[in-house]
């Protein structure tokens, strides 16, 4: 028997057909829920929370199993798993999506297990922000909790949003969003319209050029860990944010420190994960390759 | 009577018209020499090298003047000074060119005047990179060679380009233009590319993302200081680079610390620059200023 959960991640959990300038890879296990769960189960105990059909594959659960994460959480409902295919172009800078198939994740309405109501940490990926507040209404009393969201809730889900974010200790998403949400330009000016919005923390994240952290008192400012090439960046957020709270999880300790050494592990599986499709690199990470992941970035971020 | 100069600029002197959403301000001091001259100035003592035509104002030369940067190296030729004018598009982060006149600046051959050709320090900015090399021949055996350039010279001057890129210490360039000099994708590979190709140092400039600097042996990433709000963005990454080779003249020591350290002084004069037009701001930077945004963009980049 496997402790419980003390970090629960909702999300999306997807089938993916990635199309890259050098390859393509069809039905590959995707989805915010995936990536996040994998990376957050890399530091802490993450309990799953999502929605798959009758079609989804054991062979992915079997997956996400070997990383000893509680899966007590993810529906099986009658019907399609959730399809997308997305196309990166020659820079791997932008992508386009090719088709979207939401089956069974259309209907998706979190149900929280019993055991997963007590945990401490909570991540809200990116789903509708109406059933982000519902998973966060069946939580007992969450002590951190990081909501992620995108361009499409900010445009057609705003109120409900604004609902979440008020709720939630950290909020996370990337630039071009937190300007679409706010109408500002600068990101020091987005993140303090933000922060009145009510998290104590905003997260914006850069893509390959990192990411910075906001509060009301000071300012943190990531780089990426560098890489010389990668095969797909899809999930690279997700992977960020289920490791920086997983790795908080397991500090299980909220000082500046903590948070900040905690975005730096976030990056560092993020920069596995996009050595390989889907979850193929995070599921063979040791915890050795991070430690020395990390300790040559915090070497490369170090002024004096 | 003041010290000879210890670090020599070459570079572009231009009276521009700048347009932002904002405002609009007509001829107005720029050029890559006058931004890096200003931003090194505040730290070492500065020898200019560039030419201006006979109507340039003698304005212009008294804001140079105040700052105690050597001018005897600026020529001045019958004829119109170069002219740019520039738009910025709504977010600030591109800009296109209205017009564009050479003038004196066509024809121009830099000539060192005698006391400047033993200075240690010597930075040539993004001019034809013949230019650069007539320039680097003058010169008795400087200690540090940073030389800036931009895809214009990529695109129609590679060969003299990859000549100076052979015999200076450190290499700058955007990322973009790095991308189009390697053909590498990442920043990583075409750093590894560059470094081949001479330079100790390859310092690739992201904007307001910050710049990365690449040795052979290791790797140093720096964001860019961040402000709530900035007027007018030219010229910042000659700032950048002026602050930094002004610093690393006045530490006179090529140390991983210095180096790293001197960056992030010319970040933040960079950041200080942006905040008006031409240099409105940096003609009234004091030294507790720079010191004290230092001390804060330290604080801001420490994992732990």
């Amino acid at each position: 028997m496997s402790a419980q959960p003390n970090l629960v991640v909702v999300g999306s959990i997807g089938i993916d057909t990635i199309e890259t300038p050098h390859e393509k890879q069809p039905d590959i296990l995707g989805g915010s829920a995936s990536y996040a769960c994998a990376a957050s189960s890399l530091f802490s105990r993450t309990g799953m929370v999502g929605v798959v059909g009758t079609d989804f594959p054991d062979l992915h659960r079997q997956v996400w199993g070997a990383m000893d994460i509680d899966l007590s959480g993810v529906q099986t409902v009658e019907g399609e798993t959730f399809k997308w295919h997305g196309v990166y172009e020659a820079n791997m800078d932008n992508r386009s999506t090719i088709s979207t198939e939401l089956g069974v994740f259309a209907d998706f309405s979190p149900v929280l297990p019993g055991e997963y109501r007590k945990a401490p940490y909570l991540f809200l990926g990116n789903i509708a922000p109406e059933l982000q507040l519902h998973v966060l209404e069946q939580m007992d009393d969450p002590k951190f909790v990081l909501v992620d969201t995108m361009d499409l809730w900010i445009n057609i889900a705003r109120e409900a949003l604004e609902k979440v974010v008020a709720k939630v200790t950290m909020l996370t998403l990337n630039e071009s969003e937190a300007r679409l949400l706010t109408g500002e330009q600068t990101l020091l000016a987005a993140a303090k319209h933000l922060l009145k919005m009510g998290p104590e923390y905003v997260l914006i994240k850069k893509g390959e050029s990192g990411s910075m952290l906001f509060t009301h008192k000071n300012i943190f400012m990531l780089h990426a860990y560098p890489l010389e090439s990668f095969k797909d960046p899809t999930g690279a957020g997700d992977a960020f944010a289920g490791g920086f709270i997983g790795k908080l999880a397991e500090f299980d300790e909220l000082s500046p420190v903590a948070i900040r050494q905690a975005m730096a592990y976030g990056s560092v599986v993020a920069s596995f994960g996009v050595e390989e499709f889907s979850l193929g690199r995070l599921t063979g990470i040791e915890r050795e390759d991070i430690e020395n992941r990390y300790a040559e970035f915090v070497e490369m971020s170090r002024i004096s």
